[in-house]
């Protein structure tokens, strides 16, 4: 299985995000996009539902941490923590967004921090355009990466 | 049909909102609250997934709105426009969040500057509580009110 199919494995065996239909479309050039129909997303409005907004932006943060981490050969929960959310324009179309890793924050001293004390924090950005390419969403969060302590038996096994 | 019917009317014609089960439970001392099953939100890790949590505060701090505007006999369309979320602890039990108007907002005075003006800006605040009453979720948000305006084939007909 690649990366991008496990990452929608993960997805559908989520209700809500089944439910919403968001899936991984693509990894390129550090960024993660994730699409979902609007027909599983409408509001009252005939408009994208905010939350649904919130939750593919969320996504796309926390699967590109997923797909990094098990890259760099490290198994560790990943953790949403905070987020400051902007609609900027209604969204009469299909939902997709983008993440990517912060500007300011530096990936391999990241991992290096995860391996030496457990847990680590970062910055991820996210945002949402409409077909025309116009800005509708933007999502700044902070998730919470927790290598998860192995137990005796299983490391027995080892 | 009641207004809190009325909202959950609403709710049921949104597609992923029906599919999150989110209800308008009550609406008393000024505080609404709605509630979803943990069954239809749940996430990889057997807590309650951030998107269904993100979009049940929404709604939340949406549906007193639509309701307190209902109430003063005004027609406005309500937006979200930005939010800040916190998620605090991970939930193992059903959604239950409650949303109240944020301590510093004076509805009085937003419901005239919405009536002289069309348009008002109005923050709320949301909370998500487990079954023991621990926090697990805050929210703040920023709705922008908008009464639309009437055709000239409308006002002819008043």
């Amino acid at each position: 299985m690649t990366d991008l199919a496990a990452l929608n494995h993960h997805f559908e065996n989520m209700p809500p995000v089944a439910a919403m239909q968001i899936r991984a479309s693509g990894f390129e050039g550090d960024v993660l996009s994730l699409s979902a129909p609007l027909a599983a997303n409408v509001n009252d409005k005939s408009c994208a539902f905010g939350g649904s907004m919130a939750s593919l932006m969320t996504l796309a943060g926390w699967g590109w941490l997923m797909l990094r981490l098990r890259e760099a050969g490290m198994e560790a929960e990943v953790y949403v923590a905070d987020s400051e959310i902007r609609y900027l324009a209604p969204l009469y179309g299909d939902l997709n967004g983008q993440a990517r890793l912060r500007e300011d924050q530096d990936w391999p001293a990241i991992l290096r921090c995860l391996a030496e004390r457990k847990r680590a924090r970062v910055a991820m950005l996210a945002e949402m355009r409409n077909d025309a390419g116009g800005p509708v969403a933007t999502l700044e969060a902070r998730f919470a990466l927790k290598i998860v302590g192995r137990s005796p038996a299983h490391e027995d096994r080892d």
